[in-house]
């Protein structure tokens, strides 16, 4: 169950664009505590996009403090720019984010909590968190807008705790197939090289290029016509 | 040097976002590539926040063409959330985000490259990248607004890239050798291909094959004598 968490939020735009994110990287809830705006307002459904049927999913909940929020969550992360990297402020030492998600892994419930556009979180509201995070940015202008913050969260956590995506599912090229071009570029290699040696470094530089790319079954089916193709025009004029 | 690359932008809210991320994440140069809005109103302004300064730095730069903005640029990658998984549609093959960021830790010089919020990229627009890139998001709704997209990308390539190791980095001459190679690339495909779109297909291909995989000096070097040999032998031959 993956959760956020938005504290005061003060933006009608910027929560548009968190419902948006919301439904791009499939959130279960998505807990507003004690917004400073009209929640429901037309500027939050036009920023919302396509993703303004999230708005009425039911997912989308109101709450009046932080406490009642994190009730049912296994493991809970405040974000913040302001972070400690010399004092002895315990409060303020976060983690990255990445290991923030390794951590999560092992629970079944995790929420992300983000506080105000204009001032964060108070020291109270990160004392009710499990841990403070932060994301690494550059350190003369660290501070996301909100809703950057939450899209960078969310992919990071999507990417590692939600199920594949799309990219992963592309298949794999096959065995033959691979096997097929490497016979096609010995032979492409030998008609060109000057000499044995150079033949192996042809030979062997191009069929581990194949080896190294991910290549999609597509993409494989391209490259061995192509190359056959090839061999064909040179081996025919030698 | 790390580029932001955005074709035909329409929203000023958009852009303004777009400038404080390249302030967070220490963008060396924002492209603005036929903008169909004032770059520098008072809306951007607004939206890019204490980011505002950077719209001043000569960091955003306007251009008529992708090409224009890409010219000097050792690897590209266009993002698209039309992505291919099933059909052989080369040009729509895409990679997942963390395993490009992988691949241009190599680069001295890296461009991403992001479309309109309408329509995206053209196909013609594509096919000027090194790359496809996908965001992993909830396959029922993929579709990120623009500037989360590219607050998602800059964050995985400061996280890698920007606090990283001096790990080897390919040269700007061997980043020649690749566009030589891919020059000829080129010549071969036309030679063998029935038609224009099977010439596409073949010559996109090989060309991302080259791009996909990490290779040393001399597996380039290799790469690029074989290559041109072939090509001067078959062209010699037509």
């Amino acid at each position: 169950m993956l959760k956020v968490v938005v504290v005061g939020i003060e933006g009608e735009v910027n929560l548009g664009f968190i419902v948006r994110l919301c439904k791009n990287f499939d959130v279960d809830e998505l807990a507003v505590v004690s917004p400073q705006i009209n929640v429901f307002s037309d500027e939050v459904k036009r920023f919302a996009a396509n993703g303004v049927d999230y708005l009425f999913s039911g997912k989308v909940r109101i709450y009046q403090s932080i406490e009642d929020s994190l009730k049912d969550v296994g493991i809970s992360a405040c974000t913040s720019a302001v972070i400690d990297t010399r004092s002895g402020d315990v409060l303020r030492k976060a983690i990255e984010l990445q290991d923030f998600v390794k951590i999560a892994q092992s629970y079944t419930s995790i929420a992300v909590v983000f506080g105000r556009e204009s001032v964060g979180l108070t020291r109270e509201e990160i004392s009710k968190c499990n841990l403070l995070v932060h994301i690494a940015s550059n350190p003369e202008y660290p501070v996301l807008n909100l809703s950057h913050a939450v899209a960078i969260v969310l992919y990071e956590l999507y990417k590692t705790i939600k199920k594949a995506s799309l990219a992963e599912k592309i298949d794999k090229a096959d065995e033959d197939s691979l096997k097929i071009a490497e016979k096609y570029i010995d032979a492409l290699a030998k008609a060109v090289a000057s000499d044995d040696r150079q033949y192996e470094m042809f030979s062997l530089t191009f069929k581990r290029l194949l080896r190294k790319a991910p290549l999609s079954k597509a993409e494989i089916g391209f490259l061995v016509t192509f190359i056959r193709r090839l061999a064909n025009k040179i081996l025919r004029q030698s």
